[in-house]
Protein backbone atom coordinates (compact mmCIF):
# COMPACT_ATOMS: atom_id res chain seq x y z
CA UNK A 1 0.00 0.00 0.00
CA UNK A 2 1.44 3.68 -0.48
CA UNK A 3 2.42 5.78 2.12
CA UNK A 4 -0.69 8.32 1.85
CA UNK A 5 -3.18 5.30 1.30
CA UNK A 6 -1.96 3.92 4.61
CA UNK A 7 -1.91 6.85 6.48
CA UNK A 8 -5.22 7.91 5.84
CA UNK A 9 -6.02 4.45 6.26
CA UNK A 10 -4.76 4.40 9.98
CA UNK A 11 -6.33 8.24 10.76
CA UNK A 12 -9.66 6.83 9.73
CA UNK A 13 -9.37 4.07 12.03
CA UNK A 14 -8.14 6.10 14.77
CA UNK A 15 -10.95 8.07 14.96
CA UNK A 16 -12.97 5.53 15.19
CA UNK A 17 -11.09 3.81 17.41
CA UNK A 18 -10.73 7.56 19.67
CA UNK A 19 -14.63 7.63 19.71
CA UNK A 20 -14.95 4.36 20.76
CA UNK A 21 -12.40 4.79 23.62
CA UNK A 22 -13.65 7.84 24.83
CA UNK A 23 -16.68 8.04 26.90
CA UNK A 24 -20.31 8.53 24.98
CA UNK A 25 -21.06 12.17 24.93
CA UNK A 26 -24.93 11.52 27.13
CA UNK A 27 -23.08 9.38 30.18
CA UNK A 28 -23.18 11.65 33.40
CA UNK A 29 -21.15 13.98 33.76
CA UNK A 30 -22.38 15.04 30.00
CA UNK A 31 -20.51 18.33 29.67
CA UNK A 32 -17.96 17.15 30.81
CA UNK A 33 -17.49 13.83 28.22
CA UNK A 34 -18.83 15.93 25.54
CA UNK A 35 -15.78 18.69 26.20
CA UNK A 36 -13.47 15.17 26.03
CA UNK A 37 -14.66 13.96 22.77
CA UNK A 38 -14.05 17.94 21.93
CA UNK A 39 -10.55 18.57 22.60
CA UNK A 40 -9.92 14.60 20.97
CA UNK A 41 -11.75 13.93 18.06
CA UNK A 42 -12.03 15.30 14.50
CA UNK A 43 -8.47 17.39 14.47
CA UNK A 44 -4.51 16.50 14.80
CA UNK A 45 -2.55 14.65 11.96
CA UNK A 46 -2.34 11.96 14.55
CA UNK A 47 1.28 11.68 14.25
CA UNK A 48 1.36 10.04 17.57
CA UNK A 49 -1.07 7.37 16.46
CA UNK A 50 0.80 6.68 13.28
CA UNK A 51 4.09 6.29 14.85
CA UNK A 52 2.79 3.68 17.32
CA UNK A 53 1.02 1.81 13.78
CA UNK A 54 4.73 2.06 11.97
CA UNK A 55 6.27 0.70 15.06
CA UNK A 56 3.25 -2.10 14.99
CA UNK A 57 4.60 -3.47 11.61
CA UNK A 58 7.75 -4.12 12.93
CA UNK A 59 6.68 -7.34 14.97
CA UNK A 60 2.87 -8.09 13.53
CA UNK A 61 1.24 -6.08 16.59
CA UNK A 62 -2.67 -7.39 16.37
CA UNK A 63 -4.71 -4.06 15.48
CA UNK A 64 -6.67 -3.75 18.45
CA UNK A 65 -3.45 -3.39 20.82
CA UNK A 66 -2.13 -0.66 18.14
CA UNK A 67 -5.33 0.64 18.32
CA UNK A 68 -5.34 1.24 22.49
CA UNK A 69 -1.55 2.03 22.38
CA UNK A 70 -2.29 5.17 19.56
CA UNK A 71 -5.95 6.04 21.63
CA UNK A 72 -3.74 6.25 24.82
CA UNK A 73 -0.55 7.97 23.40
CA UNK A 74 -3.31 10.58 21.08
CA UNK A 75 -5.74 11.18 24.41
CA UNK A 76 -2.02 12.26 26.22
CA UNK A 77 -1.53 14.02 23.87
CA UNK A 78 -4.92 16.02 23.29
CA UNK A 79 -4.86 16.62 27.54
CA UNK A 80 -1.55 18.34 27.52
CA UNK A 81 -2.86 20.70 24.28
CA UNK A 82 -5.79 21.32 26.54
CA UNK A 83 -3.82 22.74 29.68
CA UNK A 84 -0.78 24.33 27.82
CA UNK A 85 -3.50 26.01 25.68
CA UNK A 86 -4.78 27.49 29.28
CA UNK A 87 -4.46 31.23 30.09
CA UNK A 88 -2.00 30.34 32.83
CA UNK A 89 -0.03 28.49 30.19
CA UNK A 90 0.49 29.72 26.94
CA UNK A 91 -2.95 31.34 26.80
CA UNK A 92 -3.91 30.33 23.49
CA UNK A 93 -7.46 30.87 21.65
CA UNK A 94 -6.98 28.63 18.30
CA UNK A 95 -5.90 24.67 18.56
CA UNK A 96 -6.73 22.32 15.24
CA UNK A 97 -8.58 25.04 13.46
CA UNK A 98 -11.06 25.60 16.35
CA UNK A 99 -11.73 27.15 19.60
CA UNK A 100 -9.24 25.95 22.56
CA UNK A 101 -11.06 24.26 25.56
CA UNK A 102 -11.48 26.37 27.24
CA UNK A 103 -12.89 29.21 24.84
CA UNK A 104 -15.32 26.89 23.62
CA UNK A 105 -16.72 25.78 27.49
CA UNK A 106 -14.81 27.32 30.65
CA UNK A 107 -11.37 27.27 32.48
CA UNK A 108 -12.49 24.60 34.97
CA UNK A 109 -13.76 22.71 32.30
CA UNK A 110 -10.91 22.85 30.52
CA UNK A 111 -8.62 21.54 33.39
CA UNK A 112 -11.25 18.42 34.33
CA UNK A 113 -10.91 17.46 30.65
CA UNK A 114 -6.95 17.44 30.88
CA UNK A 115 -7.32 15.50 33.88
CA UNK A 116 -9.61 13.18 33.17
CA UNK A 117 -7.77 12.30 29.51
CA UNK A 118 -5.37 11.54 31.31
CA UNK A 119 -6.62 9.12 33.33
CA UNK A 120 -8.79 7.68 30.39
CA UNK A 121 -5.02 6.89 28.29
CA UNK A 122 -4.34 4.80 31.13
CA UNK A 123 -7.49 3.36 31.43
CA UNK A 124 -7.85 2.50 27.84
CA UNK A 125 -4.25 0.65 27.81
CA UNK A 126 -4.65 -0.98 31.29
CA UNK A 127 -8.01 -2.33 29.88
CA UNK A 128 -6.12 -3.80 27.22
CA UNK A 129 -6.40 -7.17 28.81
CA UNK A 130 -8.80 -9.20 27.57
CA UNK A 131 -7.67 -8.41 23.92
CA UNK A 132 -4.22 -9.09 24.22
CA UNK A 133 -4.89 -12.28 25.54
CA UNK A 134 -2.31 -14.65 26.48
CA UNK A 135 -1.23 -14.76 30.47
CA UNK A 136 2.24 -14.17 29.62
CA UNK A 137 1.25 -11.25 28.20
CA UNK A 138 0.43 -9.21 31.42
CA UNK A 139 3.89 -8.33 31.70
CA UNK A 140 4.17 -6.25 28.56
CA UNK A 141 0.88 -4.63 28.82
CA UNK A 142 2.74 -3.33 32.34
CA UNK A 143 5.93 -2.24 29.99
CA UNK A 144 3.55 -0.53 27.99
CA UNK A 145 1.58 1.09 30.86
CA UNK A 146 5.17 2.20 32.54
CA UNK A 147 6.17 3.88 29.61
CA UNK A 148 3.60 5.62 29.16
CA UNK A 149 3.21 6.82 32.52
CA UNK A 150 6.97 7.51 32.46
CA UNK A 151 6.98 9.34 29.45
CA UNK A 152 3.78 11.50 30.16
CA UNK A 153 5.46 13.00 33.59
CA UNK A 154 7.54 14.74 35.48
CA UNK A 155 10.91 13.53 33.78
CA UNK A 156 8.98 13.04 30.59
CA UNK A 157 6.05 15.55 29.46
CA UNK A 158 5.29 17.91 31.95
CA UNK A 159 8.89 18.60 32.83
CA UNK A 160 9.65 19.57 29.29
CA UNK A 161 6.77 21.66 29.79
CA UNK A 162 7.68 23.11 32.98
CA UNK A 163 11.97 23.81 31.84
CA UNK A 164 9.33 25.93 28.68
CA UNK A 165 7.60 27.78 31.01
CA UNK A 166 11.23 28.76 32.94
CA UNK A 167 12.98 29.37 29.71
CA UNK A 168 10.76 32.17 28.13
CA UNK A 169 12.87 35.54 28.17
CA UNK A 170 16.12 33.01 28.23
CA UNK A 171 19.02 32.93 26.25
CA UNK A 172 19.07 28.84 25.95
CA UNK A 173 22.09 27.18 24.20
CA UNK A 174 21.39 24.93 21.70
CA UNK A 175 22.15 22.27 23.97
CA UNK A 176 19.29 23.46 26.87
CA UNK A 177 17.11 23.53 24.23
CA UNK A 178 17.35 20.18 22.70
CA UNK A 179 17.14 18.47 26.52
CA UNK A 180 13.87 21.04 26.70
CA UNK A 181 12.38 19.28 23.58
CA UNK A 182 13.28 15.77 24.47
CA UNK A 183 11.36 15.77 26.97
CA UNK A 184 8.46 18.05 26.06
CA UNK A 185 7.67 16.56 23.00
CA UNK A 186 10.03 14.03 22.26
CA UNK A 187 9.40 11.70 25.24
CA UNK A 188 5.81 10.79 24.17
CA UNK A 189 6.66 10.44 20.35
CA UNK A 190 9.49 8.13 22.03
CA UNK A 191 6.96 5.68 23.46
CA UNK A 192 4.65 5.84 20.59
CA UNK A 193 7.20 4.47 18.94
CA UNK A 194 8.17 2.10 22.01
CA UNK A 195 4.52 0.88 23.07
CA UNK A 196 4.02 0.19 19.13
CA UNK A 197 6.62 -2.16 19.37
CA UNK A 198 6.24 -3.52 22.70
CA UNK A 199 2.73 -4.35 21.71
CA UNK A 200 3.92 -6.98 19.04
CA UNK A 201 7.09 -8.66 21.05
CA UNK A 202 9.12 -8.35 24.02
CA UNK A 203 11.96 -6.15 22.87
CA UNK A 204 15.50 -7.41 22.65
CA UNK A 205 18.11 -4.58 24.21
CA UNK A 206 19.35 -3.74 20.37
CA UNK A 207 16.00 -2.84 19.38
CA UNK A 208 15.04 -0.79 22.22
CA UNK A 209 18.08 0.93 21.18
CA UNK A 210 17.63 1.09 17.60
CA UNK A 211 13.90 2.07 18.01
CA UNK A 212 15.23 4.77 21.01
CA UNK A 213 17.75 6.52 18.53
CA UNK A 214 15.17 6.82 15.95
CA UNK A 215 12.37 8.30 18.39
CA UNK A 216 14.76 10.85 19.41
CA UNK A 217 16.09 11.55 16.10
CA UNK A 218 12.06 12.16 14.56
CA UNK A 219 11.32 13.99 17.98
CA UNK A 220 13.99 16.71 17.17
CA UNK A 221 13.09 16.67 14.02
CA UNK A 222 9.38 16.98 14.79
CA UNK A 223 10.11 20.31 17.21
CA UNK A 224 12.81 21.98 14.39
CA UNK A 225 9.66 21.64 11.78
CA UNK A 226 7.28 23.04 14.42
CA UNK A 227 9.91 26.07 14.89
CA UNK A 228 10.43 26.42 11.08
CA UNK A 229 6.90 26.16 10.41
CA UNK A 230 6.20 28.51 13.54
CA UNK A 231 8.25 30.89 11.93
CA UNK A 232 7.17 30.92 8.39
CA UNK A 233 3.92 29.14 7.78
CA UNK A 234 0.49 31.11 8.54
CA UNK A 235 -2.35 30.75 11.50
CA UNK A 236 -4.92 29.17 8.50
CA UNK A 237 -2.39 26.64 7.57
CA UNK A 238 -1.53 25.62 11.27
CA UNK A 239 -4.94 25.49 12.38
CA UNK A 240 -3.29 27.24 15.48
CA UNK A 241 -1.76 30.75 15.83
CA UNK A 242 1.31 31.14 13.98
CA UNK A 243 4.43 33.33 15.25
CA UNK A 244 3.29 32.56 18.71
CA UNK A 245 7.06 31.82 19.99
CA UNK A 246 8.58 34.93 18.45
CA UNK A 247 6.12 36.94 20.12
CA UNK A 248 5.59 34.86 23.22
CA UNK A 249 9.65 35.89 23.41
CA UNK A 250 10.27 32.24 23.50
CA UNK A 251 13.62 30.32 22.33
CA UNK A 252 13.25 28.62 19.23
CA UNK A 253 16.30 26.69 16.58
CA UNK A 254 15.03 29.27 14.52
CA UNK A 255 15.88 32.17 16.79
CA UNK A 256 18.93 30.07 18.24
CA UNK A 257 20.53 28.81 14.61
CA UNK A 258 18.74 30.79 11.66
CA UNK A 259 16.37 29.47 9.09
CA UNK A 260 18.71 27.28 6.93
CA UNK A 261 20.90 25.89 9.50
CA UNK A 262 17.40 24.53 11.10
CA UNK A 263 16.45 23.04 7.77
CA UNK A 264 20.02 21.67 7.38
CA UNK A 265 19.48 20.00 11.22
CA UNK A 266 15.65 18.75 10.30
CA UNK A 267 17.60 16.91 7.38
CA UNK A 268 20.50 15.83 9.37
CA UNK A 269 18.04 14.64 11.88
CA UNK A 270 15.93 12.53 9.17
CA UNK A 271 18.93 10.75 7.99
CA UNK A 272 19.92 9.69 11.71
CA UNK A 273 16.28 8.42 12.38
CA UNK A 274 16.59 6.13 8.85
CA UNK A 275 19.84 4.77 10.06
CA UNK A 276 18.64 3.70 13.37
CA UNK A 277 16.10 1.37 11.67
CA UNK A 278 19.16 -0.53 9.56
CA UNK A 279 18.67 -3.44 11.85
CA UNK A 280 14.67 -3.95 10.88
CA UNK A 281 15.55 -4.07 7.20
CA UNK A 282 12.47 -3.65 5.13
CA UNK A 283 9.95 -4.27 8.09
CA UNK A 284 10.78 -0.71 8.83
CA UNK A 285 9.51 0.95 5.97
CA UNK A 286 6.20 2.88 7.54
CA UNK A 287 8.43 4.46 9.79
CA UNK A 288 11.21 5.79 7.64
CA UNK A 289 8.12 7.13 5.40
CA UNK A 290 6.94 8.56 8.73
CA UNK A 291 10.51 10.41 9.14
CA UNK A 292 10.19 11.93 5.87
CA UNK A 293 6.72 12.82 6.85
CA UNK A 294 7.61 14.71 9.75
CA UNK A 295 10.33 16.41 7.84
CA UNK A 296 8.45 17.57 5.19
CA UNK A 297 5.20 18.46 6.60
CA UNK A 298 3.70 21.81 5.44
CA UNK A 299 1.24 22.31 8.81
CA UNK B 1 -0.79 -3.68 67.95
CA UNK B 2 -3.75 -0.36 69.36
CA UNK B 3 -5.01 1.60 66.24
CA UNK B 4 -3.18 4.61 66.98
CA UNK B 5 -0.15 3.18 67.03
CA UNK B 6 -0.53 1.24 64.17
CA UNK B 7 -2.26 4.24 62.46
CA UNK B 8 1.15 6.38 63.47
CA UNK B 9 3.21 3.67 62.29
CA UNK B 10 1.53 4.05 59.04
CA UNK B 11 1.04 7.51 58.53
CA UNK B 12 5.16 7.63 59.55
CA UNK B 13 6.13 4.81 56.62
CA UNK B 14 3.74 6.59 54.45
CA UNK B 15 5.81 9.92 54.40
CA UNK B 16 9.09 8.24 54.06
CA UNK B 17 7.76 5.73 51.02
CA UNK B 18 6.21 9.49 49.41
CA UNK B 19 9.52 11.01 49.77
CA UNK B 20 11.31 8.03 48.20
CA UNK B 21 8.74 7.53 45.34
CA UNK B 22 8.63 11.35 44.09
CA UNK B 23 11.81 12.67 42.22
CA UNK B 24 14.42 14.03 44.67
CA UNK B 25 14.16 18.46 44.77
CA UNK B 26 17.46 18.37 43.16
CA UNK B 27 16.56 16.44 39.52
CA UNK B 28 15.63 18.40 36.44
CA UNK B 29 13.20 20.39 36.69
CA UNK B 30 13.84 21.02 40.20
CA UNK B 31 11.07 23.67 40.93
CA UNK B 32 8.44 21.26 39.71
CA UNK B 33 9.67 18.81 41.62
CA UNK B 34 9.88 20.76 44.76
CA UNK B 35 6.73 21.59 44.05
CA UNK B 36 5.22 18.65 43.52
CA UNK B 37 7.03 17.52 47.16
CA UNK B 38 5.51 20.06 48.56
CA UNK B 39 1.96 19.19 47.41
CA UNK B 40 2.51 15.89 48.88
CA UNK B 41 4.90 15.53 51.80
CA UNK B 42 4.32 16.58 55.65
CA UNK B 43 0.54 17.04 55.17
CA UNK B 44 -2.67 15.42 55.24
CA UNK B 45 -4.67 12.36 57.27
CA UNK B 46 -3.14 10.14 54.99
CA UNK B 47 -6.61 8.75 54.77
CA UNK B 48 -6.44 6.71 52.02
CA UNK B 49 -3.08 5.04 52.58
CA UNK B 50 -4.44 3.65 56.20
CA UNK B 51 -7.13 2.30 53.50
CA UNK B 52 -5.02 0.51 51.19
CA UNK B 53 -3.10 -0.86 54.84
CA UNK B 54 -5.91 -2.18 56.42
CA UNK B 55 -7.63 -3.84 53.52
CA UNK B 56 -3.84 -5.52 52.85
CA UNK B 57 -4.21 -7.41 56.18
CA UNK B 58 -7.07 -8.72 54.95
CA UNK B 59 -5.12 -10.67 52.54
CA UNK B 60 -1.39 -10.44 53.90
CA UNK B 61 -0.63 -7.51 51.13
CA UNK B 62 3.25 -7.51 51.45
CA UNK B 63 4.71 -4.13 52.47
CA UNK B 64 6.32 -3.28 49.70
CA UNK B 65 3.47 -3.21 47.38
CA UNK B 66 0.61 -2.17 49.94
CA UNK B 67 3.47 1.11 50.08
CA UNK B 68 3.25 1.73 46.15
CA UNK B 69 -0.23 1.13 46.59
CA UNK B 70 -0.96 3.75 48.60
CA UNK B 71 1.52 6.19 47.39
CA UNK B 72 -0.21 5.98 43.99
CA UNK B 73 -3.42 6.90 45.67
CA UNK B 74 -2.55 9.59 47.79
CA UNK B 75 -0.74 11.07 45.10
CA UNK B 76 -3.98 11.30 42.68
CA UNK B 77 -5.65 12.58 46.08
CA UNK B 78 -2.46 15.20 46.07
CA UNK B 79 -2.61 16.17 42.48
CA UNK B 80 -6.71 16.37 42.94
CA UNK B 81 -6.53 19.01 45.67
CA UNK B 82 -4.02 21.01 44.07
CA UNK B 83 -6.11 21.57 41.10
CA UNK B 84 -9.28 21.77 43.05
CA UNK B 85 -7.70 24.87 44.82
CA UNK B 86 -6.77 26.90 41.35
CA UNK B 87 -8.38 30.13 40.66
CA UNK B 88 -10.79 28.94 38.16
CA UNK B 89 -11.85 26.10 40.37
CA UNK B 90 -12.42 26.54 44.35
CA UNK B 91 -9.87 29.95 44.31
CA UNK B 92 -8.13 28.46 47.65
CA UNK B 93 -5.07 29.91 49.31
CA UNK B 94 -4.89 27.16 52.42
CA UNK B 95 -4.42 24.01 52.27
CA UNK B 96 -2.97 21.21 54.86
CA UNK B 97 -2.58 24.18 57.22
CA UNK B 98 -0.32 26.02 54.27
CA UNK B 99 -0.31 28.06 50.91
CA UNK B 100 -1.91 26.48 48.34
CA UNK B 101 0.57 25.30 45.44
CA UNK B 102 -0.58 27.79 42.84
CA UNK B 103 -0.14 30.56 45.89
CA UNK B 104 3.22 29.45 47.15
CA UNK B 105 4.77 28.96 43.46
CA UNK B 106 2.26 29.87 40.49
CA UNK B 107 -0.70 28.79 38.53
CA UNK B 108 1.08 27.80 35.82
CA UNK B 109 3.38 25.40 38.19
CA UNK B 110 0.36 24.35 40.00
CA UNK B 111 -1.30 22.90 36.82
CA UNK B 112 2.15 21.40 36.25
CA UNK B 113 2.29 19.71 39.20
CA UNK B 114 -1.12 18.28 39.49
CA UNK B 115 -0.66 16.94 35.87
CA UNK B 116 2.54 15.06 36.79
CA UNK B 117 1.62 14.02 39.82
CA UNK B 118 -0.81 11.68 38.37
CA UNK B 119 1.33 10.61 35.79
CA UNK B 120 3.83 9.55 39.13
CA UNK B 121 0.91 7.73 41.01
CA UNK B 122 0.53 5.43 37.51
CA UNK B 123 5.03 5.64 37.40
CA UNK B 124 4.83 4.19 40.81
CA UNK B 125 2.49 1.33 40.58
CA UNK B 126 3.48 0.44 36.82
CA UNK B 127 7.20 -0.03 38.46
CA UNK B 128 5.84 -2.22 41.39
CA UNK B 129 6.79 -5.36 38.92
CA UNK B 130 9.81 -5.88 40.39
CA UNK B 131 8.40 -6.02 44.01
CA UNK B 132 5.24 -8.05 43.30
CA UNK B 133 7.60 -10.65 41.61
CA UNK B 134 5.71 -14.17 40.61
CA UNK B 135 5.07 -13.76 36.65
CA UNK B 136 1.12 -14.67 37.40
CA UNK B 137 0.91 -11.19 39.51
CA UNK B 138 1.36 -9.41 36.42
CA UNK B 139 -2.30 -9.83 35.90
CA UNK B 140 -3.28 -8.55 39.34
CA UNK B 141 -1.02 -5.63 38.98
CA UNK B 142 -3.29 -4.57 35.88
CA UNK B 143 -6.42 -4.83 37.82
CA UNK B 144 -4.89 -2.52 40.12
CA UNK B 145 -3.67 -0.17 37.22
CA UNK B 146 -7.04 -0.25 35.89
CA UNK B 147 -8.93 0.36 39.36
CA UNK B 148 -6.42 3.42 40.07
CA UNK B 149 -7.57 5.08 36.63
CA UNK B 150 -10.94 4.54 36.42
CA UNK B 151 -11.27 5.80 39.77
CA UNK B 152 -9.17 8.65 38.86
CA UNK B 153 -11.24 9.84 35.65
CA UNK B 154 -14.28 11.34 34.00
CA UNK B 155 -16.46 8.06 35.44
CA UNK B 156 -14.86 8.74 39.00
CA UNK B 157 -13.16 11.28 40.58
CA UNK B 158 -12.76 13.85 38.28
CA UNK B 159 -16.69 13.17 36.95
CA UNK B 160 -17.22 14.17 40.59
CA UNK B 161 -15.72 16.79 40.30
CA UNK B 162 -17.68 18.39 37.10
CA UNK B 163 -21.21 17.44 38.79
CA UNK B 164 -19.82 19.61 41.96
CA UNK B 165 -19.17 22.36 39.66
CA UNK B 166 -22.22 22.37 37.78
CA UNK B 167 -24.04 22.22 40.74
CA UNK B 168 -23.37 25.46 43.09
CA UNK B 169 -26.14 27.11 43.41
CA UNK B 170 -28.40 24.53 42.76
CA UNK B 171 -31.23 22.38 44.95
CA UNK B 172 -29.53 19.16 44.71
CA UNK B 173 -32.12 16.25 45.96
CA UNK B 174 -30.20 14.32 48.66
CA UNK B 175 -29.88 11.37 45.73
CA UNK B 176 -28.07 13.86 43.83
CA UNK B 177 -25.39 14.70 46.18
CA UNK B 178 -24.82 11.25 46.97
CA UNK B 179 -24.59 10.38 43.52
CA UNK B 180 -21.90 13.57 43.53
CA UNK B 181 -19.86 12.40 46.19
CA UNK B 182 -19.94 8.70 45.51
CA UNK B 183 -17.85 10.09 42.29
CA UNK B 184 -16.16 13.15 43.94
CA UNK B 185 -14.35 11.53 46.89
CA UNK B 186 -15.96 7.80 47.03
CA UNK B 187 -14.35 6.67 43.82
CA UNK B 188 -10.77 7.12 44.90
CA UNK B 189 -11.72 6.05 48.75
CA UNK B 190 -13.17 2.72 47.23
CA UNK B 191 -10.26 2.15 44.74
CA UNK B 192 -7.78 2.47 47.80
CA UNK B 193 -9.55 -0.54 49.66
CA UNK B 194 -9.57 -2.48 46.34
CA UNK B 195 -5.96 -1.89 45.48
CA UNK B 196 -5.18 -3.07 49.27
CA UNK B 197 -6.84 -6.03 48.92
CA UNK B 198 -6.02 -6.83 45.57
CA UNK B 199 -2.17 -6.33 46.20
CA UNK B 200 -2.79 -9.45 48.32
CA UNK B 201 -4.58 -11.93 46.31
CA UNK B 202 -7.11 -12.26 43.31
CA UNK B 203 -10.11 -11.06 45.21
CA UNK B 204 -13.50 -13.59 44.83
CA UNK B 205 -16.69 -11.99 43.54
CA UNK B 206 -18.46 -11.72 47.25
CA UNK B 207 -15.03 -9.96 48.43
CA UNK B 208 -14.93 -7.35 46.09
CA UNK B 209 -18.61 -7.31 46.28
CA UNK B 210 -18.38 -6.89 50.37
CA UNK B 211 -14.84 -4.19 49.74
CA UNK B 212 -16.94 -2.38 47.46
CA UNK B 213 -19.93 -2.22 50.02
CA UNK B 214 -17.54 -1.33 52.26
CA UNK B 215 -15.83 1.40 50.61
CA UNK B 216 -19.34 2.95 49.56
CA UNK B 217 -20.07 3.67 52.69
CA UNK B 218 -16.94 5.04 54.39
CA UNK B 219 -17.09 7.05 51.45
CA UNK B 220 -20.05 8.76 52.10
CA UNK B 221 -19.49 8.80 55.84
CA UNK B 222 -16.25 10.95 55.09
CA UNK B 223 -18.04 13.54 52.81
CA UNK B 224 -21.16 13.69 55.73
CA UNK B 225 -18.50 14.22 58.29
CA UNK B 226 -16.44 16.73 56.13
CA UNK B 227 -19.85 18.63 55.61
CA UNK B 228 -20.38 18.24 58.96
CA UNK B 229 -16.82 19.86 59.94
CA UNK B 230 -16.96 22.35 57.46
CA UNK B 231 -19.90 23.51 59.19
CA UNK B 232 -19.07 23.07 62.52
CA UNK B 233 -15.10 23.78 63.18
CA UNK B 234 -12.81 26.10 62.46
CA UNK B 235 -9.93 27.18 60.22
CA UNK B 236 -7.17 26.24 62.21
CA UNK B 237 -8.41 22.91 62.97
CA UNK B 238 -9.49 21.95 59.69
CA UNK B 239 -6.00 22.96 58.12
CA UNK B 240 -8.43 24.86 55.29
CA UNK B 241 -10.92 26.91 54.96
CA UNK B 242 -13.68 26.44 57.05
CA UNK B 243 -17.28 27.56 56.24
CA UNK B 244 -16.22 27.38 52.44
CA UNK B 245 -19.26 25.54 51.05
CA UNK B 246 -21.81 27.49 52.77
CA UNK B 247 -19.78 30.70 51.20
CA UNK B 248 -19.91 29.05 48.11
CA UNK B 249 -23.30 28.22 48.24
CA UNK B 250 -22.44 24.61 47.30
CA UNK B 251 -25.22 21.99 48.41
CA UNK B 252 -23.98 19.88 51.17
CA UNK B 253 -25.35 16.85 53.69
CA UNK B 254 -25.68 19.94 56.62
CA UNK B 255 -27.70 22.55 53.83
CA UNK B 256 -30.21 19.50 52.78
CA UNK B 257 -30.66 17.19 55.54
CA UNK B 258 -29.63 20.05 58.52
CA UNK B 259 -27.14 19.03 61.18
CA UNK B 260 -28.80 16.75 63.84
CA UNK B 261 -29.93 14.03 60.41
CA UNK B 262 -26.43 14.39 59.10
CA UNK B 263 -24.91 13.19 62.43
CA UNK B 264 -27.72 10.30 62.38
CA UNK B 265 -26.77 9.25 58.62
CA UNK B 266 -23.14 9.13 59.52
CA UNK B 267 -23.47 7.02 62.38
CA UNK B 268 -25.83 4.86 60.04
CA UNK B 269 -23.01 4.97 57.45
CA UNK B 270 -20.63 3.67 59.95
CA UNK B 271 -22.90 0.42 60.98
CA UNK B 272 -23.02 -0.13 56.99
CA UNK B 273 -19.79 0.07 56.55
CA UNK B 274 -19.07 -2.70 59.77
CA UNK B 275 -21.86 -4.86 58.38
CA UNK B 276 -19.98 -5.13 54.89
CA UNK B 277 -17.05 -6.79 56.53
CA UNK B 278 -18.79 -9.61 58.23
CA UNK B 279 -17.35 -12.05 55.93
CA UNK B 280 -14.09 -11.32 56.72
CA UNK B 281 -14.06 -11.72 60.57
CA UNK B 282 -11.21 -10.73 62.67
CA UNK B 283 -8.75 -10.03 59.82
CA UNK B 284 -11.10 -6.29 58.94
CA UNK B 285 -10.22 -5.49 62.32
CA UNK B 286 -8.23 -2.27 60.83
CA UNK B 287 -10.81 -1.58 58.39
CA UNK B 288 -13.55 -1.03 60.85
CA UNK B 289 -11.70 0.94 63.03
CA UNK B 290 -10.69 2.97 60.46
CA UNK B 291 -14.70 3.30 59.30
CA UNK B 292 -14.98 4.64 63.11
CA UNK B 293 -11.89 7.38 62.77
CA UNK B 294 -13.63 8.44 59.84
CA UNK B 295 -17.25 9.17 61.67
CA UNK B 296 -15.50 10.22 64.72
CA UNK B 297 -12.13 12.94 63.51
CA UNK B 298 -12.74 15.99 64.67
CA UNK B 299 -10.49 17.69 61.52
Amino acid sequence: MAFDAWMRQTQTGMEAALDRFLPAATSIPARLHQAMRYAVLDGGKRVRPLLVFAAGELFATPLTVAQRAAAAVEMIHAYSLVHDDMPCMDDDALRRGKPTVHVQYDEATALLVGDALQSQAFVVLAEAGAEIGAEIDSARQIVMLRLLAQASGSLGMCGGQAIDLASVGLNLSLAELEQMHKLKTGALLRASVLLGAWGGKALAPAEIEALEAYGTAIGLAFQVVDDILDATADSATLGKTAGKDAADNKPTYVSILGLPESQALAEKLRNDAHQALAIFGNKARRLRELADLIVQRKA
